[in-house]
């Protein structure tokens, strides 16, 4: 069995999805192909390295990894493919995997040339179904493409911390599902930078001093009637590790989530001062 | 071959599906992976309730459900597992399996008891994956947690007869990808409670007096261009036995469906008299 | 191995979908169930051609496609199954399929007669599963209809040739997820039509006179920053072969896409003349 992961920002609307897994199949016909989202905000990169960072260790060893976001060939965009803690990623070198090699050296990365339908205008269709399908059946990365020893990283992922230690000042990659706001700062920083310290957190006009590790530590009363909470504010680790802005079991339909009750957009900066 | 569904409140976009995914194949790599909804309103039980009831049993018997809403942990939201009707479900004890348990009663249920990473802010990835796992290696419930009793049930779903049997008072519980408004009344209802007597709908500010059959049955001439019925308000008893008011080919795009149209919204009542 | 795909307008909230994947695998249990799109905009018939036809081809020979769109049964809308081009199709006889059967003849085209539960306001379920399960088990079309040899076709997404050869007016067929717009004027007419002729393209108030084969091309210096590019409207060959008015990497959450920037709806027309 060989598993396949798809990552990218077509939607699920148009056929690219379904002409991408026809693809796999008629060339890997027991392949498992699992969707990890198509849902990306277009050309978003930043997003991308957030999900595919925290999504990718929960499968098998040896499981390939597709992701289509901003992928069209160019000179300032080549196509790669990597092995990276026993899994398999093939995507374009646009920074989106920089997430996952700043804590995790790759053991081998290929520029893929491959490229015979130079014209491509759906290269996750043309280039990277061959490339992981060839993955997927044992085949060497050497045979698809050079090995090169750097890749493009992005910056705008890493939080900055003081000359003194006293401040981190990272920002929100991501809103997920409930409206919550997700930084880039995690808690293996914090505690790295903080040594222990007390520590005020701000967040737009809001402060936050306790940074719980799950949403029901909200409820003070652990046998009363939790919904009192429902609608406040509250900071947490989030289950991938990153300090999260969220509200208690918020209602996007009704009352809105942290985005827009605290009014916290993408790339607004988090700031923790230590004590 | 052992299958696994998924319903949550999860959205798609997050990286949540995708490390649940990983996860179920990790442990079982021949495991058949089936998303049955990841739209549920944020922490909505009834529409979750709807949901469940209406697909789990097209599966084969032997299923195993992973339903995954307003599943935190706490003293007032524990997890269960339950044996019914041939299937599995792993869920928070919250009210959603009590649409389908106050008409089948489950085999057995247990609490589940395996919470070794009490504070996870992810039990369906860290806890409900693992159970679902043992029940699809054919493991007792007995193992992963300790039998009890009862369950919690929800009172909203169920409409209310008045004591001279002359009036059902249903409300609306789901709408659906057309803009149509499902109620809690279903056929079987209407048969006990009408024994053959007429009756009128009333619904916001529109009353019918028949219910069709299927969307079609608008349509008076057979052979005729049927769209002159399009944007028509119709009662129906839906695929799912359930009193459904809907718009005949509503767009929602354009004209809306019929929760848009006849101002009818989730809640709302439903009025059934009998003549 | 055998592969269903399915393709419907009943989006991905409702248990529809759910449903009909557990009827699937209960009669089946070693299907490859491939969704497509549930995302169809309700009843559109000329988006659910485009989506098929661009999408079928990457499957292998012998996959069954589902489509579900505007499927109910009446007088007017049958239910056909067809083999073409090696793949087998179940769908309601209402144009759907008609953007592929005007390029490749179908092997046999069957009217479906199998409707036992003759009230079903879920055909997808109800039919066209056990129709599609049918095939993949490698039954014959004779044993569930009666072979037509018509089926509806849909004028709306032919354009018009001008007599004397000078002129194609097209529609928009197609909005696509990062809000291109594309029309149902494919290269292969340009080349037959211009014989190599320039031309002048009119989209709303917009003129193009190129016509790029993949979005990087808009990029004159192909070292330099692309981003300059952003924004940018361009006109393109897309993956399918379409004539597409673009944005170059459009973000339809900040600045929108080429249907919102340009003006330029569903249905509304493209001309090309040629000079």
């Amino acid at each position: 069995m060989s598993i396949i992961t798809l990552t990218t920002d077509f939607g699920t609307k148009d056929h690219f999805i379904g002409a991408v897994k026809g693809a796999i199949y008629s060339q890997l016909p027991k392949a498992v192909v699992v969707d990890i989202t198509h849902q990306i905000t277009p050309f978003n990169i930043p997003e991308t390295a957030y999900i595919i960072k925290n999504s990718y260790k929960s499968f098998p060893n040896g499981t390939t990894h597709i992701i289509g976001v901003d992928s069209e060939l160019s000179e300032t965009n080549k196509h790669i493919a990597l092995e990276l803690d026993n899994h398999y990623f093939v995507c374009p070198d646009n920074g989106l995997i920089s997430m996952i090699t700043k804590e995790i050296k790759p053991k081998r990365v290929v520029e893929i040339n491959i490229h015979d339908r130079v014209e491509s205008s759906f290269p996750v269709l043309d280039v990277f179904v061959q490339v992981a399908c060839h993955i997927s059946r044992g085949g060497k990365l050497a045979v698809i493409g050079k090995e090169v020893k750097t890749i493009k990283e992005i910056t705008e992922v890493q939080p900055k911390i003081s000359q003194d230690q006293n401040k981190i000042t990272g920002a929100i990659i991501y809103i997920d599902n409930y409206g919550n706001v997700i930084s880039n700062i995690n808690k293996k920083l914090i505690q790295e930078i903080g040594k222990g310290r007390g520590f005020n957190i701000t967040a737009g006009h809001y402060k936050f001093n306790t940074v719980f590790n799950k949403y029901n530590d909200i409820v003070a009363d652990k046998k009363g009637d939790a919904r009192q909470y429902d609608g406040s504010k509250l900071a947490i680790f989030n289950s991938a590790g990153n300090l999260e802005i969220a509200i208690y079991r918020s209602n996007l339909q009704t009352v809105g989530g942290a985005s827009t009750l605290l009014g916290l957009e993408y790339r607004d900066n988090i700031i923790i001062e230590f004590k």
